[in-house]
């Protein structure tokens, strides 16, 4: 329930406003090196407080790694990174205690357990995403080893859409701007959108885009382990997605076939490429060896301040809510960091499911 | 790899032209009438050769239950189904040993397995549906005992769009034409869109929509077997499926908060419903209640007699390709019976997993 | 629940009086070269009818393959393997409908599923094995490909131990028994034994062990994946097996450490081996090299024509029952087909899951 | 790999001489009353240093969770629970790092993994036992408001065999001496015998019997799920257990159906029993009702002070040597915390994977 994959595989706990969170990282092989720092650099990309974008909730969000790692290496065994939650304000969340917040999944847990730790949204928050972020930051670590490189960024706030940008001078445009777009011009406005939205105590969607480099032909199980399949499962699974995309996405629906078939062929190196990228890099489910290419819907942050219309659970009545508190009137930019945790979890994952990284020990990879 | 669910779990055999298809259905619950014709019903919706939208070549799709129903109900075993191919014709395929396909999975089996039955796509064809179809035969009779309902509908055609229809309609509608659309009107449009594009030898993508009527509050695994996370998977297995979206979809990237929450009300009967359904029935991964609304974007089916570009894997050229046999110029229509299917096993392993239907014995449900 | 197997998958179906009994195996790399025959030899060997020994019920046990071979040899799609039951006399089993028999699962199946094919024993009785030597036919021939070989002997019947036997001439011996005895004297007396027991319409137990030569140090998950804790599990799922042990198994709790411990060496190709092997080839949960040897307690087939106390589960009342029919005197014959079987499906798991053998493609492990 | 169960699961992390050890417990359902002190009261029974008997490495092993309770409540999310290891002595290992110790699993992990944590056996030690106990003092919680009852106790020392003891005064005897033994005179010559034992830098091994009472019929998934293969699974992978049986066990070998086979009655309550009990309470891979009863064989400890020939891997030379430390004489006494733990996660998952306890929300069975 709490784990996902079947060779690579991340266990989440904790919430929003208990003791810590985390994740048991099972399955990475022994010979990787790795430091508390690697995590902490990736922990920093979600945290919030970072710009007027986020919420003003200041946690360091200070990653302790519990086991797994001998003379800093990776040892084969379970890799435990716990954060422990320092600025947890309980009492801001007491008044939506039997008035579930519309567009969160309060009312859900409720009717799925008979209970629910309602400060901060409990387990259903998106400071869960920690833990997606601490097995994303070793998957990372591992998929370099082989030359895999994962970059998400924002290509649409609102109305405001991003122009494409080379996949080289990406990255480093993205950490020009505090939204993450690679288009700055866009940036800007994105920026001013968020903004606007957040005085009027409203908040906004957008898309994200994850682009996967360096990933091998014949990844993904077929038929019900597509690669496909599995990365639409991760990508949806991140908060407040509501739609998945790969390649040419949803305007496949518009198209020929003769006009979005990616067309072989060898190049001068006798690699064989595709003189398109429509398939986004995965075609009957297994990835191809282009890059593999996806687009989230993400929808605006539902904690907003603005008189909403819900019920009362005790008292059986319908009643009105205003959430108090501290949200992302936009949630795009931080969820980047998420987006390629996802992904980078699932190639992992695969990597090592399709034999081209060692089950136990990375030593026999790079030898 | 070949297996879906959890607790009611499907297992597919079988490819385009080996000697059968089929699939095993584990984790029924005993005690559910169940018959061939149950079976039959449901593979006659995804049948080839019904209408001039499908492909030319004839299969009756005949099914044969081997095992797990006694006396006319479940027993609690394997429930296996076979389905034996009678009218493949190899013949067709065998120019396109070594050239694969644009927009096929070819290369990638090749590039994962180092072989590959290439007749009619082998285990890469839309053929192996027939796993899903059998297997969503059962899960809908299953979640029938529980009032659960599942239809899709095609709602988009190339650049043709269907008008919205009230559910009630939508079954005998769709019933009415061949394209397996709601709108009357478009129905006849997008029939003559297909055609044009099958004289054309080419062929055209759209878009399913599928609804669960019925569903209770409570489905779904919080942070790694999100409702939706399991639901995009499920749905974007499907062959020729590049798009998933559950409910406001990508519209949620140009709305604000304060336009799609749903708000909670309690109607007269004191039951919990949203005014609106912009979540498509799924907040924070977990069943709302409400009716569970996806949408796939299905690419055009990549084979087409127009030439194409493509690589000859054994004499390392680039080499060109007409892709000859029988096709659907659409499969949209067809796609309806599997992504029904999808999402009714999917919604039967999690009506078992959160405790609605018992995993052993139907029985101990319904007294 | 009917499936076996991490990355190397057995699902079984079927059950002692319906259509047929089957196997989907899942997981096996392309490019072995497999055909009906390699099957039909182990199937062969657990077969009924074929000495005094068995049960008279004739069966031909006839496996037709219906997927995952493609020009001989295994393509990494499901491999569906089918036998048809032909000799089924139901007529005999209507007596036992509502008297569950001493010592077999017809009440826990009648408990758990509120219904039974009681026919047979139905899904309970051990012709479903069929399935466990289909999966372990093609293990068995996977592993032979990095030189690992299974053999299973009957060690002990009633009170009648066999002496050990050099492994070089076990099968030779073995292949001259109707017992399956590496100790031909001993033989001779169990057989004796048996017949006696069958002339008493009774049935005697045994003891079955299984040396797995050829098998790598490193394979096995610690903790809960332990190749002791499979293998146990594998061998305690075998129909009427009621103990498991590895190397010195129970006698170890009456020895001390500096008896048992097997005590490290460099032969002169500078080979690491243990002196002896009273751990079985297994330290930790992991193996060291050794030959894994285990041993299980096989009770008396429970169907006797002895009379027997039970209950009408109709009329609520104590009753008695006397079990007509076809029946073993003694299973550990048979057993030993399926015990090789189940150790060999269990090693061709654990061969791919730490790398020895590649999960796709098998031509990358043999280059 | 370090995950046990299906829907009540335990993950299991950390190390001898690491930071920490602990498990993560998914699947729990909501409104359990459980605290630390529950817990604790667990870890107490296999704590280290409590006697004579035992190594004398002090730990507190004091538990501290950090998620999955509210309000004194679980509430549906994971649990982790997490023990600091303050007394570790990592100097005494450095003189083992490259000579494998007879009879431990150093060697096997080093092959594996290419690396290997070697202080105090690493993340091979019994320590690691602490996650089964964390785990099993939570199901022992939720098994008991099912009326499920779980008491592990030592029946043989060495040669010293213990008599057998009603349920009844099982526990008061069990609580009466160190070596957790039902017989109270034969619990002082076992004591004898252990100290003498460790006298001579030496150890003995032994076995362990656990009955689960108040198990109700209908647990267990036939073929490959059994009750007795998972359980045989589940007490096969503590370390030092080199065997399992259930019921009459290896005594089946030895016996006629007509003297085992248990036969049923109704009794005058109209319940169903049997008269005897020799399947242990598992029929058919279900359980029967009846208690279930399981024996393991566990090895003398194998770390011993007496010089043994070992290897030095570095050297690639044949060498000697003596194990300094603390370690348990025979570890028996403090494996019964550990038997009852894994026999209670086993039953835990049973009892909801087969619908005994709903899986989400513990009121839905109370009320």
């Amino acid at each position: 329930m709490n784990t996902t994959g079947k060779m690579f595989k991340v266990t989440s706990f904790g919430s929003s406003h208990g003791k810590a969170l985390g994740a048991i990282v099972d399955g990475c092989p022994a010979n990787l090196e790795l430091s508390e720092e690697d995590i902490q650099k990736e922990l920093n990309k979600r945290r919030p407080g970072t710009s007027q974008l986020t919420t003003s909730r200041k946690e360091s969000d200070k990653i302790e790694i519990l086991s797994g790692i001998f003379e800093g290496k990776t040892d084969g065994t379970p890799i435990a990174g716990v954060v422990y939650n320092t600025n947890q304000k309980s009492k801001d969340y007491t008044s939506i205690k039997d008035t579930p917040r519309p567009g969160h999944g309060d009312f859900c847990w409720m009717e799925k357990y008979g209970t629910y730790d309602y400060r901060g949204g409990g387990r259903g928050s998106a400071r869960t995403t920690i833990a997606h972020v601490i097995g994303g930051a070793i998957a990372k670590k591992l998929l370099a080893t082989q030359g895999i490189k994962i970059i998400s960024h924002v290509v649409q706030i609102g109305d405001i859409m991003a122009h494409s940008t080379e996949v080289d001078t990406l990255e480093e445009n993205i950490s020009k701007n505090s939204v993450k777009c690679g288009d700055l011009e866009a940036a800007e406005a994105m920026e001013e959108l968020i903004l606007k939205k957040k005085a009027e105590g409203d908040s906004v969607g957008g898309i994200v885009e994850t682009i996967a480099i360096g990933v091998p032909a014949g990844l993904g199980d077929p038929i019900f382990g597509k690669l496909d399949g599995e990365l639409a499962k991760a990508l949806m699974e991140i908060n407040a997605v509501k739609g998945v995309e790969i390649g040419f996405g949803f305007d496949v629906s518009l198209a020929s076939a003769s006009e979005i078939n990616d067309e072989f062929y060898y190049n001068e190196d006798k690699e064989i490429l595709t003189k398109t990228n429509s398939s986004g890099g995965i075609l009957g489910g297994i990835s191809n060896g282009m890059p593999i290419v996806s687009r989230i819907a993400v929808k605006p942050t539902p904690s907003i301040s603005k008189l909403q219309e819900t019920i009362n659970l005790k008292t059986e009545e319908n009643t009105t809510i205003e959430i108090k508190g501290r949200h992302d009137p936009c949630i795009c930019p931080r969820i980047t960091a998420v987006s390629e945790s996802a992904t980078a979890i699932l190639l992992a994952d695969h990597m090592i499911r399709s034999g081209f990284i060692h089950p136990n020990n990375l030593k026999l990879n790079l030898e």
